[in-house]
């Protein structure tokens, strides 16, 4: 209960690429929304720079152990894209950064809401954040005659937590349906379990109907016009709930436009779902980055931490504001808004709100 | 090389639910358009009836032994869905015919096209179709303290067989461009070799180019209607091309229009991709059921085994006749036309051409 806490400190961790240019005009917006708790010591902002991929690489560490006490000091965190390496690029083989916080903070949710009013559709994704195909990455081998292995793990609790969290969402906010999505028919230990357990706990949610997909035939069905306004509340394992989410923030605008919680019982940390760009900050381009993203995480933030007024007016200046159509004629440039130009504009929307 | 055999045996599996009403239909239409061929004694056909639920349920297998010597006394086999039992319904867990029938007559290529050619798509999906999250799938377990483990394999002989096949095609239909896609930075075992393999096979064909995706952003790419046109090939472990291919026959107007090869050095089996509707049997109207799927999997079969000239024909009239439109003029009665009307009108409509 973050109302009983003396403060709140949320950390801030710029990231790579355009992930600093992002996440500090999302820190300016949240500032001027709090303006009020900051003053009076509720609220305070702690930046953390260290989650940098030159600094992860040297010390050869997703999360170096200093980073990581920054962080723990912390109640939430606001964090922008990272850069995660892989095969034959410049940098060496570690962990993706958000990955190893979710495990680290044991963030064992990962929530991402989909709207798209004007179509009917309102979704919100519960993710399991912490097991699945993520959980062994790195203990995969390869045998001598050329056959590679990987593990996927799911456990009674883990998945417990997350089906838990996904009905009393549902109940809280009156929906009457959970969905649950899964390969239960090839891939039977674990999503076998999966289903099974999210079944047993919707049957103590007697007012909410269950029903369960296979996660092929469901990236079908959210394509389709007529039956996906039908869904309200997915919980899916890791790796479907990674896929489909893509899928599902494309019909929103893009994963640019999405926001993505990612919740543990201790910590929450709040991110954009797209990556870092390196191209545009090597193109000279990263002041024109779009902040809608972390912006939309910001409103997560503010309602995950209390704060619902302020996220609902975010989320109306932001519904105004839509960077694409609206980064033209705010300056009148043929090349766009800047990313400061947008904040300033969002921010200016919410004074007339 | 099918034009060298004496006499090439095509098998027909009806299978479950609606499968053998939309089989027989998609027999007849081939046994027309192969007149001449039948009674020449170059191709025949023969009737496999033991793949059905309830006989593999008496043998507790997916493929009883004597079913399996009768498809491996074929060339290819022409197949309808099957009943995949599941957690709680009334079957035995044994596992799905299609999954055990890929493994049993190594069918290790998945090809699925799909297109819409008003929107300017035209894609040919490889999905590796005997490994990955498919291979062991009986041997996942769960521990005591309430761990359950699944594995993922990926070996080097069958990941270049299926990356060979798909550059190949790429080469002989003039298409400059394949796009692997795995979750290489999470999976890295075996999305990495997947990916690092497939790769590899690219650079021997100069005059294509490879790039490569993380399976999430792909599902939200194909949505993208301003990028999607773009894409021409892709390869993919078995899991994501199962997933992926659902979502992109949608775009075609879901899985009902779609069918799909599967494809070994020694056999090849071609099947619809959607279920056998048990329901629509149960409600008395699988006389009803849409046949295109098998349609589209028979014009695979044609031009697979060489008779080329006849795929292209059912193609377009395949094309004038798509089911869901054309049902009700067909007979102009409002239950719309059988299946095996809508097989005749198919039939005079190639007679047309
Ligand atoms: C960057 C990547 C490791 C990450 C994931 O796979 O979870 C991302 O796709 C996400 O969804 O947050
Ligand atoms: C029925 C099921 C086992 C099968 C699969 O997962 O491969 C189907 O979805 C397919 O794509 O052919």
């Amino acid at each position: 209960d973050y109302a009983a806490l003396p403060q709140i400190v949320i950390g801030v961790c710029g990231g790579d690429g355009i992930g600093p240019t992002i996440t500090h005009e999302a820190e300016r917006v949240l500032r001027f929304l709090l303006k009020d708790e900051v003053e009076k010591g509720k609220v305070t902002f702690k930046e953390i720079d260290g989650l940098t991929i030159e600094n992860r690489a040297a010390h050869m560490k997703a999360i170096p152990d200093d980073v990581l006490a920054e962080l723990k000091a912390c109640h939430v965190i606001l964090k922008g894209p990272t850069t995660t390496p892989r095969a034959g690029d410049e940098w060496p083989n570690i962990e993706s950064a958000n990955v190893a916080m979710r495990k680290e903070l044991d963030l064992f949710a990962n929530v991402r809401p989909v709207k798209v009013p004007e179509e009917g559709i309102d979704w919100t994704f519960f993710r399991e954040n912490t097991e699945g195909a993520y959980t062994l990455g790195s203990c995969g081998f390869e045998t001598e005659d050329g056959i590679s292995v990987d593990f996927t793990i799911t456990t009674t609790d883990g998945t417990q937590r997350i089906a838990e969290l996904a009905y009393d969402f549902a109940r809280k906010n009156h929906k009457t349906r959970v969905s649950i999505v899964t390969k239960a028919n090839i891939i039977k230990a674990t999503d076998g379990k999966f289903l099974k357990l999210c079944q047993a706990v919707g049957e103590k949610y007697p007012e909410i109907t269950t029903d369960d997909w296979y996660i092929d035939i469901m990236t079908a069905k959210l394509v389709d016009k007529k039956r996906r306004t039908d869904f309200q509340v997915f919980v899916l394992p890791n790796l479907y709930g990674d896929i489909i989410t893509d899928e599902a923030a494309e019909f929103q605008g893009g994963v640019g436009t999405a926001g993505s919680g990612n919740i543990g019982k201790r910590y929450a940390m709040f991110e954009a779902i797209h990556g870092s760009a390196p191209r545009m900050v090597k193109e000279g381009r990263a002041q024109y980055a779009d902040p809608c993203s972390m912006l939309r995480a910001s409103v997560m933030l503010l309602s995950h931490i209390g704060y619902q007024a302020q996220a609902d007016k975010l989320t109306a200046a932001l519904d105004k504001c839509m960077f694409t159509e609206k980064a033209l004629t705010v300056t009148g440039r043929d090349t766009g808004c800047t990313c400061t130009e947008f904040g300033d504009y969002v921010m200016r929307t919410i004074e007339t709100l």
